[in-house]
């Protein structure tokens, strides 16, 4: 059982929500509500008059730049002169209560002047469209960039067959379970306290530090377990909001909890994507060029916009043969809701595109779109889409294989023939791919301590914050087998920059990789520093010769030992830690192309993978049930089987939301299903067991061989359905979700 | 400029001695002054009523064992009923001045009994012997050993040449210029913390904790520079008697410090041996066969005396290829001073015998006494006398060519024509070798923590205390190359059992080598970690292609570059501290005899070295003096070569003692010589500039790649002297110090 199991399930564990110290206050913010405007009017004074209320601020109340972003700073703390989008803040209450917080909030007298609004990537381009950021030369092109290897365009004048289309991808709610929320406190020693749920508490302090004018190392944040991130919660959400709060009551805690409708409204979104993309093949199938054009919807701040529509970019061929490509990414400012990171990253956006291409080129061809992908499947050494080699274990066709033998494959046909009455059966199959790590141009790394308590047990300061994807509970079973110790022997403190090393974020599918490197480093220095220390105990002069066992350090030759406990006792606290550090070996030799982002690309690892949707379509509402799917990976050695699965069928579930359930009804920027009562995610009864199978390739660089898989299942559902429903119902579907009202249209088509 | 060069030249620097602290406490022992006898009465009575006593104590108020001893624990802190050398402690006195003390000590009752007593290591062996320790199974004998190889005795009958006789070497005084002394106070928190003049912090802690039953891990030992140890700071000296003392009045200071007179009646002392050789050759000169036996005067305490005895049979038959060897040993009790380490440990007298049996075959074969040697010389990979392989670098022959290359070898006829009148002139030119480390048996270990200031500094945390041989300017010199700093970046903190981790003692020519080990290996940590932590704040992405240059972490691809000040202040506490350990490698398959040491036998990795002296004996009044003198090593890659020369310059200064001046006159064991009017030690006019030669070898395991080297040098100047006084006046040396007397009876035979 891994050992944070049974807090989790008992409800013990403690989430940054559930902490509310003693007279702690609450802290809130105004928001813009409209998508576009200017700031007519702000009067905070009847709500800093409000009993309880012990301040309202606004943008002249923050210190520092009041400027966040990731890597371009293009997002206010608090709005001063204009607002972009409907959730931007123009005001932040202080209270002693949440009743006094949201009357206070009542009372704030806010004027707008609307502006005309921009809600669509393509159309922010055109030299008419309203500007969200006047005066920029680039007006509303956030960042574009191009990815060439050979001559796609020649290459496609001169294929057999060629396909093509417009895709779809839509907005995507993170839905996490615990909403963005945290405390903060200016201590008496000067330093800014915060407790927050974030993937990136090490970033954080230099987000706060820039935006409100702090020295960062005088910022401490702690990140316990997260009730879930999935990207939301990679970047500022409550911090730089928290921070100005605390600032204001020095000595005291501030809380801050975003509701539900606050979190739908003012927290990020998948971006929003159009992709034009045609693919070329000879008579025979094998490919020859892809030409694709993506365009993302970043909302009105840059937040990690670019970096997606790099990665995205990277993608696009999808795990396959394509000598020629060419791949451009444009990413424009609306006044959406911010687009920002979300599992997939990117890569989801490319993914449905080249996939449904894939299908459309097996139609053409008329090939088994299984057989189509196998045959143009990347194999190791070969250059990927944008022209770098890939690595040993990409085994996407081991992948393709294992799914095409599945049952559900091989015997779709009498499957589909079984169907019930009125029910139209299909089955889709896809490939899958995605990249680990942050790419070139910074350094992916984790520092990992390991602790020998004075109790002899052992300490992980994890600095990779665990959102629920189990990283805390992968790093001690990892610790456990490397100093050949019992799981119940560690113990996992969860982030903090006091007390832990530095790490970049919980993101990116880097954790269990990098820090998991990082912590073996640590091992191992702890292992010999025990070998070592317990050789003076033993009288040994071969400390090499020492092997750990559990709960002692043991002398093979003469069956002597020295418990962990005794040993504990004689090092000093110094002496007690190890910390050793990892970096993700990057490409030596990146292509041309791509160099306008100057961090994120490329990519060297990447993990592999197959996807098997079995569907359901009802001929008389147009309902789709997902009613089978079945996961493969090749993503190295396979450490717990349970984390994998874990991963893979959450990952599934948030792709078949994106594929079948979820549509935010965004609409001239406002969100028109902006609750979880109308934004409708998958729950256990809308969903199949899925099945997961792990190809048990090896990493050599990897932790214990693994490779990161956080995000690969994601990418399945989405173009499997879309297979499938043209298999069921002769949908072919270019964007996501998928309706009942397509799926009709489909059958009716059919009919007539 | 060495780091500490400024400090100590200035008398900055503080030494245990130097620290007073205000309303410190003054705490002394009353010696026995008798060297057997028994304890009839003592009455501390009168003691404790002087004015300013606050305590006079006895064995009944010591708490614990009273034992204490290295290895072998049988010397008591204060004696009950027994005493058994002149310098045995009976009772402490703690007062509030010296003035007091001296008083409180003046006026203590002590009636003894005296028991005859035995002085002579070989009669101390015969039945009828008095005993000291009475009802001991193997009565006065402490330990004996044999080390075999082939059959020597056979191999002797055999032999065309053989030679022989019995040599002896005399007890020695360490004549450090910092006495034994130190401070103790047991603190409020109940941890008793020492500062003291300590070869051995972090063994100290479990000698007081055993002798008074103490935790061991509630005792703190600091040991600041020593003035001079020399070995006789390794092993309790003020330490038990300073924690009995504060022990009494918790929470004051108490210091003690020998005056030099109690140093030389109770401090420890070089063993005096007595050597029987047999050394048998082909015709051609090749050895064929040894035979020795050696007796160690232990005293009446075990201190080192086996471990002594060992490392001086393992280096009876010098550095020269002897396919047979029966060496014995064989150490007693008497009631002698304790005979404990000092620099040569066991080797100086070896030395002086298989040597002088060198030249006594020289002479029986009419060879030139260095050619025969050289003809001899070890070679690596030849077992050595007892049958172990000689490592690579086992260059003893090449150090013999450097002596015999030098011109007072090369020109010696000619040097010795021009003496003047009444002046006879001589040159001997002997072998020398000493092994590095503790030998097999118990792990030869040092760990190292290197901490990076706040300020972008470094702190080397020394666990072996530098006791003038400049360790800790050798250490901040090998980090700054490691790390590519100025040595002015180092500070060194001297040994603190509670902030530095674990190591040995500070002896045994280990420290440089091991300690240097584990320090470069904690400066590659440092080192990995900077470019590591650099990287996160350069946005590089390979952090291994990062350098460290002074005061920054750099980046040659973009030259751009971080001050280690900025690096400094990012990282917590912890992540500051780079903690590495090394042990010393040892003999893999050790030889079959030799077993009765439970450890110190054998050792693999030795230094290597010839000495040349040229001596002028006064025909008129006998006196000889030292007028050349040069010394080659062979100690792997120099590192520092002021240091080697300061240590070789060193040691053969008290090589020259041993051959010339030294002499504690013992009799019936009371020093005759017991202060330094008596004890006449060579002084800057006394001896000659030493040159020195190091050859530069590598030794491939060593800290870059240098070996040991504190001890080698004082083996040469007491064989070679005697060889120069035979070239000079005939004189058959066989014991040391050389008297004027004997040179005088040698010019008398020459001319009678």
């Amino acid at each position: 059982m891994r050992i944070d199991a049974l807090d989790k399930a008992c409800g013990r564990e403690r989430y940054a929500v559930d902490e509310t110290p003693p007279d702690c206050l609450w802290a809130g913010a105004l928001r813009a509500g409209i998508p576009h405007g200017r700031i007519t009017g702000l009067d905070v004074a009847p709500a800093r008059r409000t009993p309880g209320v012990v301040a309202a601020l606004t943008r002249a109340d923050v210190p520092g730049t009041n400027r966040q972003g990731i890597v371009r700073k293009d997002q206010p703390v608090l709005c001063g002169e204009r607002v972009r989008h409907c959730g931007d803040p123009v005001a932040l209450v202080v209270a002693e209560s949440r009743e006094a917080l949201a009357e206070g909030l009542s009372r704030i007298r806010l004027s707008l002047e609307p502006l005309p609004g921009v809600f669509d990537p393509l159309q922010a381009l055109s030299p008419d469209a309203p500007l969200v950021h006047p005066g920029r030369e680039e007006g509303n092109l956030l960042a574009r960039g191009l990815m060439e290897k050979g001559d796609a365009p020649a290459a496609l004048a001169q294929c057999a067959v060629v396909v093509g289309g417009r895709f779809h991808t839509p907005m995507q709610e993170h839905a996490f379970l615990e909403p963005p929320s945290g405390l903060a406190r200016l201590a008496p020693s000067g330093v800014l306290d915060m407790v927050a749920s974030t993937q990136a508490p090490f970033r954080d302090r230099f987000e706060i530090g820039q935006a409100l004018g702090l020295d960062p190392l005088r910022i401490r944040v702690r990140a316990p377990y997260l009730g879930g991130g999935f990207g939301g919660k990679d970047g500022a959400t409550v911090q730089c909001l928290l921070a100005l709060a605390a600032l204001r009551v020095p000595g005291r805690w501030v809380k801050m909890v975003w509701s539900r409708e606050e979190t739908f409204l003012a927290g990020y979104k998948r971006h929003g994507a159009v992709m034009d993309i045609r693919l070329g093949a000879d008579a025979d199938g094998a490919l020859r060029a892809l030409c694709c054009t993506m365009h993302f919807d970043a909302g009105p701040y840059a937040h990690l916009s670019a970096e997606i529509m790099a990665l995205g970019m990277e993608h696009a061929a999808g795990p396959y043969r394509v000598p020629n490509t060419r791949i451009e990414g444009l990413c424009a400012y609306t006044n959406n809701p911010v687009g920002g990171a979300f599992r997939g990253f990117g890569v989801v956006q490319a993914t449905f595109a080249v996939e449904r291409a894939m299908d459309l080129l097996a139609g053409r061809l008329g090939r088994d779109p299984a057989g189509l992908r196998l045959q143009n499947a990347l194999l190791a050494g070969e250059e990927n889409g944008v022209g770098v080699p890939a690595e040993p274990g990409t085994d996407v066709a081991a992948c393709l294989r294992a799914a095409m033998d599945h049952p559900l494959w091989a015997g779709r046909e009498a499957w589909k023939k079984a169907a019930p009455p009125d029910v139209r059966r299909g089955v889709g199959l896809t490939a899958m791919q995605n990249a680990m790590g942050y790419g070139r141009g910074l350094s992916d790394h984790a520092a990992a301590k390991l602790e020998l308590t004075r109790q002899g047990t052992f300490r992980i300061f994890n600095s990779v914050p665990d959102m629920g994807q189990g990283n805390a509970a992968a790093f001690a079973a990892m610790a456990a087998k490397a100093l050949n110790q019992p799981e119940t022997a560690f113990a996992c403190r969860q982030p903090d920059t006091r007390l832990c090393p530095p790490a970049g974020s919980s993101s990116a599918s880097r954790t269990t990789y990098t820090f998991g490197n990082a912590l073996l480093g640590a091992c191992r220095a702890m292992a010999a520093k025990l070998r070592h220390r317990a050789a003076l105990a033993l009288l040994c002069d071969e400390p090499d010769r020492l092997v750990l066992v559990p709960g002692a350090v043991s002398d093979p030759a003469t069956g002597r030992a020295v418990p962990l406990a005794v040993l504990a006792g004689f090092l000093t606290r110094d002496d007690r830690i190890c910390i050793d550090q990892h970096a993700m070996a990057v490409v030596e030799n990146p292509p041309d192309t791509g160099r306008e982002f100057r961090i994120g690309f490329p990519h060297r690892f990447y993990s592999y993978g197959a996807c098997l949707c079995g569907v359901e379509a009802d001929v008389l509402t147009g309902r789709v049930r997902l009613v089978r799917c079945f996961l493969t990976v090749a993503c190295g050695r396979t450490f717990s089987l349970a984390g994998v699965e874990q991963q893979l069928q959450g990952a599934a579930a948030q792709g078949a939301g994106l594929a079948l359930f979820e549509d935010l009804a965004v609409e001239d920027g406002h969100i028109r299903a902006g609750d979880m009562s109308a934004y409708l995610i998958p729950t256990a009864v809308d969903l199949p067991d899925t099945d997961c199978l792990a190809l048990n390739d090896d990493e050599p660089t990897g932790p214990m061989g693994l490779k990161g898989m956080g995000e690969i299942g994601i990418h399945g559902p989405g173009p499997a359905v879309a297979q499938a429903l043209k298999d069921a119902v002769g949908l072919c579907a270019t964007r996501l979700p998928v309706s009942p009202q397509e799926v009709l249209a489909a059958l009716e088509d059919a009919i007539s």
